[in-house]
């Protein structure tokens, strides 16, 4: 595996894709070949699975069906995709990846951690992101910007109770993993924010570069 | 769990929903409380899986992706439909469970048993057959049959290595749990191989009864 592998995390409004999108152009402008994907999605089959996870006429779905779901998108995901592009060498970007699932379907709907990542274990074949930016922001303002965007999806339906648990659920990933999951503060501007990612992403690849 | 949960189980072709359905009327017909259903499927949420999962177009389904997909099916139908109807003390009568997950997923496609077992058992929170009926027919005629019936689904597109493969596995799958497996010969006349259910599953019946 000699490509790189960045996930951006965290609640619904951290500004994830716009920051996403930012850091694609600029790493392409600096020469890098990029792969920007997303999940639940990212291949004609994970989009698929994307609309019956999200429909939210689905009220039924029981909760090990999601974590399932969610699995099945993953793992075409990193076999079509994700693997091909880091054995090619390439920067994958991702918009949620494993860490949304133990944040959302583990501590959120108060699953078993241990069962969601040991399904997950399986989907990927055990594949981690080299580094991965949580976006840090209260459950109030994530409230706040989703409102502000409009009709919400079936996990976005959720109560405040869920988003409070999601969001604890992250910041505990990130304590044990800080190697890994870099905090960042959704409440800088976008410029801001995106200077912090720029400077983060160059540097950890600049190091990867010397090492290898 | 008061109900009785049956299943059967075997090659395409071999006359598995004729013969439940016969069953599932008599049984009616005796007093009994019956539910026919079906995997992958069976509920509303399974049935949308269930045509992303045949749908001959999605040719570059990953492995991985249709075994979770299965397992994403079979934790809804569980929990909304098998569950509830057992517990209400009904007869379950389902074409299709686990162990073919076991026989198409695992030895078909050659991934790991115990990989595929584990994941439905989390799927299914270890949910197993009272007593299951498996069609035993060879792969040349359940292919002759297939053939006469018409258009074929991604899984049924499979060659005949596949085949084979899936065959051997039920039948290991029938030794190594001959208790609950019963071998069906499914080249008996349709009212032949009725009269053999019939008999058995009454005989089952009784015996449960007079043990509760």
């Amino acid at each position: 595996m000699t490509g790189t592998f960045i996930t951006v995390e965290g609640p619904d409004g951290a500004g994830k894709t716009t920051q996403l999108q930012l850091l694609a152009d600029h790493l392409k402008a600096e020469g890098y070949e990029i792969v920007m994907t997303r999940e639940p999605g990212g291949t004609r089959i994970g989009n698929e699975i994307r609309s019956l996870i999200l429909n939210p006429d689905f009220k039924e779905m029981d909760e090990m069906t999601e974590i399932l779901l969610y699995a099945a998108s993953r793992a075409q995901h990193v076999n079509e995709l994700i693997r091909p592009a880091l054995a090619a060498g390439k920067i994958v970007l991702c918009d949620r990846f494993i860490d949304a699932s133990i944040a959302y379907q583990g501590y959120g709907l108060g699953y078993s951690i241990e069962q969601v990542q040991e399904i997950n274990r399986q989907a990927t074949n055990g594949l981690t992101p080299d580094r991965t930016y949580l976006f840090d922001l209260t459950v109030a303002d994530s409230k706040r910007r989703m409102v502000e965007r409009g009709a919400l999806d079936r996990i976005e339906q959720r109560d405040d109770g869920f988003r409070q648990r999601v969001y604890e659920g992250f910041l505990t990933l990130a304590e044990q993993e800080p190697e890994r999951i870099q905090l960042v503060d959704a409440n800088h501007s976008i410029d801001d924010l995106q200077q912090i990612l720029r400077q983060d992403v160059l540097t950890y690849l600049e190091k990867r570069e010397r090492l290898s």
